[in-house]
């Protein structure tokens, strides 16, 4: 009978699985080549499959079988274990909800969306604040109906990254912003009045995807199981056990743009080239959280390729590509792709002054959904901070707290999986070189191969086995740390 | 009571149509970007997808629908109408079958393709025997299910040309044939020993590119709601109301090869894009049959493109993409690419032989359904015919009766609707010149609007609206003629 259960239920998620990797190729084709016209049609299609596998897996007979599952004696940590566990965390998530609360969730941010649009637009936050006010407050309702242990922003934060608490992410994350404000005192105001260095271009689009295309390969994306476009924002996304698909765009005048976005990208291939394929559609076929995801995302384009290491063996073959670098040395890319410069915008943040963006949004946003903010003084609070935390002033709110995309989406929550991502990232890294002295001597060779076997043992091939925590500790003897990360800035940056 | 049949009809077909753009687009990627490895699970979920439009379309409740709508006074011609009657017609085809007839097809001809592919490769017909045999006792079976006015094959046809009738076409046929023998006595024997002409190359890919868009543009193919991309065989599918996807491949010592499939397959994609957009996923919407779809690519493809008027006004075009033409003429053109040649495969012939190769299987799949020619005799058969017909001797079964996929397929009563599409293109044309008497002078400046419009009236707005012998008859005065195509060819290839 129990037994029974659960093949119905992987019957049930290989159906999911065929629907949602469908609805990927949608997507995917909807960011690279679908005609414009085709967008209407395109987008209802895409609201069908959305629903369908909602009610699919949300189905009564679903709940059923995973209490079934759960009186069987599967063994702690087997993969039936594992996925029965997740399939009821994921289950409960989707019903606890009332249909009423997520039609009106849905409604809410698809019109938050498009006021966000022309608010950042117009720079007029009063266009987009009831928006903002109406998503928390709704997301205070789905809180409250998920439950959580101590702080409804826990309830959220559950959604990207399972198994977190805002309190501890407050400690960790209080490990590293000392250091961080310490560093942007310290370059910040030379780094301000500099200009941004420039390479000697222009870098033919064509020589780009090739290079782009070695560097991959090297190491250890499978292009037999995956490819790269091109699309405005660069993205990965997994569509099947066997086809990973990336983006990135491309600059002429420089050709690092694309590099370091590929790069990152393909951290997160690799990560989903090495989930277990036979349990493709499963948890145990799935990546963990954001903040997992991004630690591979980060290592690979940070760690890895902005060290001197990378361009010492790189820059013969840039060269090949790009005959207009001849003159230039591996320590002119080394420094030109680690600029630091305290600015407005997030995504154009280095990786000095990226998490210090990060911990002003998981400070404000926590405020705001635990009502210590009110929506009316959000602009002012965030205008302060910012001259505080980077000694900039915020000259309007588009380039303020207008600029992302994510609180129109009524995503609370997830701002801070991207710092976790960069402790993740230093912390296994600095895991690895302990136990491998010679890491740094096989990057300078350009031989990735004990760097990938080694996260895809540490990390990949787990799958949704461990909650990030514990993965990290069955990864790195400890959870998400702060000071790895930390030290790594100020190793790098501080001298 | 019938409206509300009427409209969980339409719901129905709209789901189905959201399902069926999504297993198109997974075709299309699968032949154009795919990466190799995802394969097998692109197959699994096309299957998948395929069983679920199938299960939705023959469900009880859909048949009930159809009988409530057939009682209900939809006036004759109406869009309502029109639905109801394919509606119908797909029902019963798809319902008459027991389910153990179609699964037993399905497998048989999975089996058979995989055999044809090893009969072909190994020049041995004893391998795909059996499963040939196989396919035509099902086919015989499925006829007999499907009921038929004369012969069994007329059901088989019905599948591909809704409304022909094997003896209307033995008839219209019997009119082409010996003109066509006549035009091979004539020129055959000088033509077998020429050698092709060839043009001074290379065309570069990028350039050829570019010209195909130039040449698609002008014929009005509407790139915001399509695009052309690189696949092994070029092809059209439509997957959404705005959505039509052309393949083509290159070849650098020839940039006609391209060109001519970039025309036929825009010839395909501009019915797509002219059927009624507001009735897609219903009959309305669709393409009525195959042998109209392909009057409209041999259309473009030998009509307009292989005109002495079509060269004269893109030679010079060419030669800006391709300065290596300079010193060519239009003339120079128009006689490489309408070069007749008898030879042993149908995919490589000319326009005179082309319809010689569809009129032997024509011929020898009756015989075979009607069991007046055994599967041990085709070869035979074949190789006899052919001698008589062409005046070549077949030297293997690989270039024999093993060629072609679409027997292997289980695909019997296909193959004439390659020769209604070109009889249909030459009567149509003959229409439009008669109606219009400036067309040519139109088409040698590059002006195809008044053409494009006359078949968007003759034939794209009418979708499904009538079969297809009255829509020629609609469109030209007579349903399909042979004597069009006839005295196009005499005309052309006479002198």
């Amino acid at each position: 009978m129990t037994l029974n259960s659960y093949t119905q239920l992987l019957d049930r998620m290989r159906e999911i699985g065929w629907i949602d990797g469908a609805a990927g190729l949608l997507s995917w084709d909807q960011e690279t080549y679908m005609p414009a016209a085709a967008i209407e049609f395109r987008a209802a299609q895409l609201a069908y499959f959305k629903g369908r596998t909602h009610r699919l897996f949300t189905a009564d007979e679903v709940g059923g079988w995973i209490k079934e599952c759960e009186s069987a004696a599967f063994s702690s940590l087997s993969k039936e274990a594992v996925n029965v566990r997740e399939w009821r965390r994921a289950y409960d998530r989707a019903t606890k909800l009332s249909p009423e609360l997520v039609e009106e969730f849905e409604r809410s941010t698809s019109m938050a969306w498009s006021a966000w649009i022309a608010a950042r637009k117009g720079n007029d936050f009063a266009v987009f604040k009831p928006h903002l006010a109406k998503l928390l407050d709704l997301s205070r309702q789905m809180a409250e109906a998920w439950g959580y242990a101590k702080l409804p922003y826990d309830a959220l934060l559950d959604g990207y990254e399972p198994g977190a608490r805002t309190d501890e992410l407050q400690k960790v994350f209080a490990e590293l912003k000392p250091g961080i404000v310490r560093l942007i005192e310290k370059i910040g105001p030379s780094a301000r009045s500099a200009s941004k260095s420039t390479l000697p271009g222009p870098f033919p689009i064509e020589a780009q995807k090739l290079f782009n295309q070695a560097v991959a390969e090297r190491i250890g994306f499978d292009f037999t199981s995956g490819r790269i476009d091109i699309a405005a924002h660069p993205f990965c996304t997994g569509i099947g056990p066997s086809d990973c698909r990336l983006t990135t765009r491309y600059d002429d005048n420089d050709f690092t743009d694309s590099l370091y976005s590929v790069l990152h990208e393909c951290g997160h291939g690799l990560y989903d080239q090495g989930l277990p394929k036979e349990d493709f559609g499963t948890p145990m076929g799935s990546a963990v959280s954001l903040g997992i995801h991004e630690s591979q995302s980060r290592l690979w384009e940070n760690h890895v390729g902005r060290s001197r290491e990378f361009w010492n063996y790189w820059l013969p073959v840039a060269q090949k590509h790009f005959p207009t670098l001849a003159t230039n040395t591996a320590e002119d890319l080394y420094r030109h792709v680690n600029q630091v410069r305290p600015s407005l915008i997030r995504v154009e943040a280095d990786e000095v002054t990226y998490d210090l963006h990060i911990i002003l949004r998981f400070e404000l946003e926590q405020k705001l959904l635990h009502r210590e903010l009110s929506v009316e003084d959000l602009p002012e609070a965030w205008n302060t901070t910012f001259k505080r935390l980077f000694g900039l002033e915020v000259p309007d709110d588009t380039r303020g707290c207008l600029q992302d995309i994510h609180w129109s989406h009524g995503s609370f929550g997830y701002f801070p999986t991207y710092t976790l991502g960069n402790l993740n990232a230093s912390q296994l890294i600095q895991n690895v070189r302990n136990e491998n002295p010679n890491l740094n001597a096989e990057l300078a060779q350009g031989d990735y191969g004990s760097l990938l076997r080694s996260l895809r043992h540490k990390i990949h091939q787990h799958g949704h086995r461990y909650l990030p925590p514990e993965l990290m500790k069955e990864a790195t003897g400890e959870s998400t740390q702060g000071r790895y990360h930390a030290a790594y800035l100020e190793r790098k940056f501080g001298s």
